[in-house]
């Protein structure tokens, strides 16, 4: 991409109700555009880095067999009523809509009621199952303060996966995969090392639930761990009941502030049973599906790459996020011209600062965008047969043969 | 992709209240799921026909040099109240919402106001123009009625373009550039032969604006053609006026029902003044932008082309937006080992009917699905070494050599 072409531009500042560093950065950089509070547009860059963790995500998850679909953010009130989701008494959070032919829809929180009704054209029989689906999907989310950019949002870019299975022995079975699938996704994302799976209240209908909280000191979570991090507690439940049942002390855990990624959870019937998701067994008897459901908010994710690794000079994305793996400059007359010549059949890989402009300028706006490898060429660098290669992330300088530039 | 493994199947009947073809047989095939009257799920087989549309907007979109964005569905009144479109006497198909902290938001039923506001941020001088910015994103419409499928949604996708100048001439050329990359989408999507650019009413600030109208029997408008088609009109500006004004007779034109697919429009100041995007021109005057504003609806797309080219036994989907490209099954024990060979490293271009059903069943849904070609091997097949080919759109069959199957 030549940034000559692009209509964003880095900007001196971000809108004045601006305060969590992720959303000041990348509105000062380009990636966001504010709406309104949690309500943020992606600009060319931020869509690239959403598609980046989408692919990840999408991977990791096709790998286990799951299928992937897209369902709608009006909702029916019916189903949300049977599983007693629909009253603002018992869901605060909702955002509702007057439809012009009569009757309420609300705007979708979450998906598991209308995917629920969706499976039961499809599953009757235990031959139907076990059965894995997802989405990326927008959520939207009443919420009554949203102040930490797109950290919380109240439009936001969720992954949701529903499983479904004929015992809790197979639900069992999956929710270990998709926590293998998690912590690969998070490895590649670059949270790998500082992303916890984490015992967090499982409310009425199991003991504990799982969350996925990324070390954040900005975070809005509470967590503790132990030494090597094998035990994760989210602060509703680190109590000495639940130590006990570990056989766990309190001093051998760090506080530590983190921020929710992702969530899995054994629904099992809590929603099937209400909505009625049945199928018949092998000897032609009714049984109620079990359901798990495993989330990632990808936006938040997003927010939370960036939040984590910025540093006084701007964001500092992961290889494997990035909007563009090198940020590549030409200075004098022949670093110009091998500067268009490199970039020719890159342009997936290359932001290519085209523009005219001091390098000053341009080398300020590299960093603040975060892309990891600054490239420049240079009437210098070219008298050797070189380029100089800056990492974005540890600043290190090397002078790199044209020849092995980009390979 | 495996049918086996697929949640996914055929079904006997539609929802009750479904009536247009393309949701009786979308809904049938297992591409759609409906949620409530025009507002539907895309389901995996669905998901990838509208991810080929969007493919196929997206390469002709940046090949113009556009770029891509997303835009939220949430809306701050106070741009739309600027150009008046905000009051519900104005614009009747807004759906609102109340937000928690108080005040009122819509769900875009387009993105004019939301993209020049966006772009106040970004352009100030004739250098920052000209520029083009699109999106897919999903519309609310908060319509009376929605009978048509797909084909006319409460929540639907669409690819909004915008484009923005310094001067009317920059606009009509880039609208010109618009109009033939137009033209090589709808020709690429299989619709080219069918699809005609009509001049329709330009509403209250252009004498006119172009329409794409698809011929089709159960389409809401009425055009009418020459014989050559170089001249179009949609009915609401078929009169004896406009016919003058392009020295053209009534009884040279034949009507036809047709459905709007996509829609260009020369917007010039009619927001953009309104809402204050201006520029400094070179010689340091403030100047209005012009605009310009390009739509395709991607989900109506794909309810014209399962309209429009279905027949008695099924969907029959073009190439270039087919799910898959083949529809494999295997008969026989070697048929059966061999579908499993030729599949392997292909599962993104065959469907791969391995399920346990009679043949029957399986020709039966390759027609409903509307796969572009039927693959079968069988003992018999493959005793010559060949596999049997049929087109779903002409019924061609042909004994086709192994070798040389899917090259």
């Amino acid at each position: 991409m030549r940034l000559s072409k692009s209509f964003v531009k880095t900007l001196r500042s971000a809108p004045k109700d601006e305060i969590a560093k992720n959303g000041v950065l990348l509105s000062r950089a380009g990636y966001i555009h504010k709406e309104i509070a949690g309500v943020y547009d992606y600009l060319p860059l931020g869509l690239r880095v959403i598609e980046n963790i989408k692919g990840i995500i999408r991977e990791e998850l096709n790998a286990l067999g799951c299928e992937e679909v897209s369902m709608t953010a009006l909702q029916n009130p019916e189903p949300w009523e049977k599983t007693g989701r629909f009253s603002d008494a018992e869901v605060d959070i909702w955002f509702k809509t007057e439809v012009a032919s009569g009757g309420t829809l609300g705007l979708a929180p979450t998906h598991e009621e209308p995917m629920i009704e969706m499976l039961k054209s499809y599953v009757s029989s235990y031959k139907d199952l076990p059965l894995y689906v997802y989405q990326f999907q927008t959520k939207f989310r009443n919420e009554l303060r949203a102040k930490s950019g797109i950290m919380r949002g109240r439009e936001f870019l969720m992954k949701d996966l529903y499983s479904f299975h004929t015992t809790e022995e197979d639900l069992d079975a999956f929710y270990a995969e998709a926590e293998k699938a998690y912590a690969r996704i998070f490895d590649r994302l670059g949270l790998g090392d500082s992303t916890y799976e984490t015992f967090a209240s499982g409310g009425i209908f199991a003991k504990f639930s799982h969350e996925y909280q990324t070390l954040l000191d900005v975070g809005e979570d509470t967590i503790y761990y132990n030494a090597d991090k094998s035990l994760v507690f989210n602060k509703e439940v680190f109590n000495d009941e639940v130590l006990a049942e570990f056989g766990a002390k309190k001093e051998d855990f760090t506080e530590a502030k983190a921020a929710e990624v992702g969530n899995i959870f054994k629904l099992k019937f809590k929603y099937t049973e209400p909505l009625g998701l049945k199928y018949t067994d092998d000897s032609n008897e009714t049984k109620t599906v079990y359901m798990g459901c495993y989330g990632i908010g990808v936006s938040r994710v997003m927010g939370v790459i960036a939040e984590k690794f910025a540093d006084d000079k701007g964001l500092v994305w992961p290889e494997a996020v990035a909007p563009f793996k090198y940020y590549l400059v030409g200075i004098g007359s022949e670093g110009v011209l091998k500067a268009e010549e490199l970039y020719k059949g890159r342009e997936n890989e290359i932001l290519f600062d085209d523009r005219d402009a001091r390098p000053g300028e341009k080398f300020a706006d590299a960093e603040l965008l975060g892309i990891p490898y600054r490239v420049v060429v240079s009437d210098k660098t070219l008298a050797e047969g070189k380029a100089e290669v800056v990492s974005r992330a540890t600043g290190e300088t090397k002078m790199v043969d044209l020849n092995t530039l980009f390979v």
